[in-house]
């Protein structure tokens, strides 16, 4: 991936800090004639958007979406299409509330990108993280939200699996369950459960880790390609680039060391439909590097936030040493809010592999061949 | 990441199938009057070579690497060294056992590429698993050996840390043990029980995962970008793009999701040398996806190979159920092979962004900042 | 070249339309610590904005731009500087005319773009030449205006030499003139020619078209690479890419099919300082790809608009014979205004390939070899 | 473009130099199962190969293709065909002539590339001219005979107009008669003249530039994309990058700059076939960056080659004045075989525009639109 852009013919690049004017991204290489409008990409916005519950930061960041360019209302039908020509898109920054950033100007942040962006640039915007804050996954949730109507049938959600050392008990799964609590959890009784365990999070001016899952259905098969262009590679690079992630894994994961042989081999019948059917899905919908038509499921896993209230050893930029205290408006958990950016991402992932398999190969599948 | 080729500046480009007349591959960008000859390359590709031992397979692919381009031996110094131009390398395939494919010329070896790589191309090289061999690592291993020159003072190693659902015992990690053994562990006890495991294995046909650890110690503070450029968002795809990788994981990695920010931030002291002093490493050497100067740490999760002797339920080509048995010489643990192979890609991804990093801001340090 | 971007390292990304809400760019992988100011932009803008003679468009454009990203003002010294991340720039389009365009919404005006995004997307917003509008050379201006910062000591100067079948006489070449007459002409006599002669054309409702010559002075030799991506590649791509240009050259150009061995060789002698002095300039200041260290010489040819107020034989959307008159306020030689749209397209693959080459060799120059 | 590649869909990747062990190239992202033999390949290399005639260089170079990977016989048909794979091919150097390089292993030939790769790298392999040696320009024409499969119904085809300052009448244009001399040359009469033209020059031990011309037949409308990834943009940059080419021209080119708008906009009628019918084509089957449905005709010029019998003053790599006479075995007009290579490289752009459009917009075209 380049710095600020990711995709090869579906391509995004955001730009804009948290407290500058704007921030925005381009959206290239979108086919033409999908009906899309601001309030399309808002929903998925204000899915993201803080302050919707105590356990998100308090800001109020409205988020209001702005399509700039790449779109046309067709006169006939009265309905807003994209063009094929790129897709400007600006939120502007509007709670950038005036404060001292006395504390954090000069001193690093352990467990911040405030040290590594000062050695590598030798400059760098504080105020409310810069270009490293959260805010930028806006950015990646308007452009998932795009990337969503490109393939069709595509359906990706997201869920909070695990809060701290807790998981979610897989077997009480219910996707309905998602939109009813604060952390996106599909286990209600484990959502219950998280909201007593982050108030004592919060209350302690601490904070916590989590592990979020993604599951796309209507991915096609024959996605991806081999070796270097594999989807699961990609998936990876674009779930590792959000804030805070520390792991990716794809279908049974980590877990897959474990497994031997023939409990991990996913056995084939044909379906109804005359298309395999898979009874197991550990490689989570991708064998070597090319979608199999299962569920594409992924998982990663976010670091709690280094913003807390207690004090740490630290450094200063001129090179001196301190310590610090992050004072503001933080997330006890910032895993929650990477639901729908994880949705986001792994959405725009397969959109530029649904675009780039169909330029390799065309739209007809060869699939079975004939006797 | 493109179908065969990764980096931007350090740019590798590797084709080739298991039982066509050779693979190779092209090493695009690499700096100029760097000392390199074919010696260099050989030594990292006997490491992953196979055959070595009976935890291997026993296919003997002898892989003598050719440099066709790219070096010249300065007459005055007698030393051959890189020009700038890009370095092709060549290995040709000796091994190709004429043998009868019948079993899997039509047949999905579940867990295998089969039936992906048909439903996508509708044609493919079934022979030793054509392109979806792991003998293309080979050239990956080629690479990282250009990759090692050219970051001054980087060492990669890596090392088995978990196989099957036996982890090391990380207090006894020696990497001189490394060495000693024919599975890259650190621990010598656990090397000892590995051999009696794994030859159970061996012996039922079977096959078992992995988990492998890559340390880079020497990685130079700021190399990176902000957002998609991340340095860890890159050796996540680079590693997951590894044959039979499901998992990745950065520093503290899946083990962040369980901590609290205090436990989780790497308090900073200065070192004798005037630079920033870590007190701990959950962030594996990445913070914001900039390198902090720490060793980068990074680990990834091997499936078993679904080459086993058991039979499998499965579909054939031509869209029939049947089953499938897989014989043949294979690996029943490919995650001891994958050890110099994540190595490579971690040598490539650094030797990469220390390129970017150089091109974007130049030679020069800028902390710390003047007061 | 993606398809709305271009460069590697420095990489400029736009988007939006003529008639939409705002144009745009994106300006990727700039070094961080290079002062910046909107005031720095606005002055080439300025130099492109239309309806400043009567020889171009009545458009009033006050393109006004805002840096939305990428800069932060140091507290110490007051001065605003680049920060290493994306910069974010943005013009409002004020002067949308609400208009009727029932002559273009279905007609195609032969010469430009319409049939050709029909017929590819099936979808155009018509409005002003929507994506297709040199409108968007505005954005390629402003890049160009962080480019030029980029590499210390550049200069990047641009004249029309060419209007019609009229050349100007090289022996009068005055760049102080350039900014005294409304056609970038370096030659006083031959812009007191060009001011009779365009009006010539625009009474007549037709259009000329012109040439362009762009010289880049303090190009450090180095810059570029062999084979494909070469210095002079580039520039023929980022110079073909600005609308209406129908052809490009480097240095002596096509008048090098003419020429001997012997007159095309640029004789080499030893400068006062130590540096190769060529005798001559017949490469244009690039060699194999790569420069030499004289100025860089490219010119490119720029057709006549064919918004032009004589009926054309045409056909519409619906695939029906008709004819076309193209009314507005239309430049009679795009060519003029081209002339900072092509300086800026070459300043951005300058610092483009700077960084490509400091990311490659470094920053020390390895000529000459000690003996 | 990178280094040594080109293209986003269909990408080239080439390496080696002229005294090396051997040339070669990837070709990644061509489609599947397009029938392809080393004979198709060979076809077109040979057109390209040296010592044909007396006005070509006298080294005996083969040329003999393999192709390494990417293709597979399918057993029932016994056809060999592309698997979707990179394909990998080589060319080993066989006429690596030993001998005394004392004249230019430290002196500079003036235009030629010795002096800019010793600036840039500080190291260059001088056997041949290294990297920078015509001899690259083989797998250019290799990768090409691979495109040209790629798009149904086109024909690349490509003919010398100029040679030196005399070029040819085009009303004698037979294309029949490009293959009945030893110039590319579609007019008879101006062929013999060449010959005596070009006898004399080489007997002078000088060289002269030329213009080659290509037309791209059956090219789909709708290739390109807007702004930067215009088709022509990318023709441009892929004529350009060959060696000793100045300057590039689509359609009406330079010519364009002396017409009026209502001599250069072509007309369009509808054809038999209900698509639109151009009345002229100085367009040169690009529009706005996107391809007509015309014959696409590029143009280039390339210059004499600077390896002359006749010392010219120069410099030696320890920055000494000296001067320089170039032996050995050149073409007096390296014009003639840059034919096919210019083809090949209209065919690569074509190719990957062509999985480029199908990639965004699919295969149905959109035109004419319902009423």
């Amino acid at each position: 991936m380049s710095h600020n852009s990711f995709g090869h013919l579906f391509r995004v690049t955001t730009f804009g800090e948290s407290h500058g004017p704007a921030i925005g991204c381009v959206v290239d290489g979108c086919p033409p004639r999908i009906p899309l409008t601001e309030t399309d990409i808002q929903h998925d916005l204000d899915r993201r958007r803080p302050g919707q519950s105590r356990y998100t930061t308090q800001r109020q960041e409205p988020d209001q979406v702005r399509i700039l360019s790449g779109v046309f209302t067709d006169e006939k039908t009265g309905v807003q299409m994209t063009t094929g020509t790129p897709i400007g898109l600006l939120i502007e920054n509007v709670d950038q509330r005036s404060k001292d950033y006395g504390e954090i100007r000069n001193k690093y942040r352990p467990g911040h990108a405030d040290y590594t962006y000062d050695v590598k640039y030798g400059i760098r915007d504080y105020r409310g993280g810069g270009r490293s804050s959260a805010r930028e996954t806006a950015m990646r949730v308007a452009a998932g939200a795009v990337a969503r109507k490109v393939v069709p049938g595509l359906v990706v959600r997201g869920a909070l699996v695990q809060m701290g050392p807790h998981r979610i008990d897989r077997s009480r799964w219910d996707w309905d369950e998602i939109g009813r609590n604060p952390f996106f959890c599909p286990d209600a009784e484990a959502a219950a459960f998280f909201a007593d365990y982050l108030d004592g999070i919060r209350k302690k001016g601490s904070s916590i880790g989590a592990v979020i899952e993604i599951v796309a259905e209507g991915v096609p098969p024959g996605l991806g390609a081999p070796i270097y262009g594999k989807l699961d590679a990609d998936l990876a690079a674009a779930l590792m680039s959000i804030n805070a992630v520390k792991g990716v894994e794809i279908g049974a994961g980590f877990e897959a060391a474990s497994l031997t042989g023939e409990e991990n081999a996913d056995e084939m019948r044909l379906g109804n439909d005359g298309k395999p059917l898979f009874l197991s899905n550990h490689a989570g919908g991708v064998v070597g590097g090319i979608s199999t038509g299962q569920a594409v499921v992924a998982r990663f896993a976010v670091k709690p936030t280094s913003s807390i209230l207690q004090p740490r050893l630290s450094v200063d930029r001129f090179g001196a040493e301190t310590d610090v205290v992050t004072k503001g408006r933080h997330d006890p958990c910032v895993g929650i809010r990477a639901v729908p950016v994880g949705e986001a991402m792994v959405a725009c992932v397969i959109a530029d592999h649904f675009l780039r398999h169909r330029g390799q190969v065309g739209e007809t599948t060869p699939w079975p061949m004939g006797g």
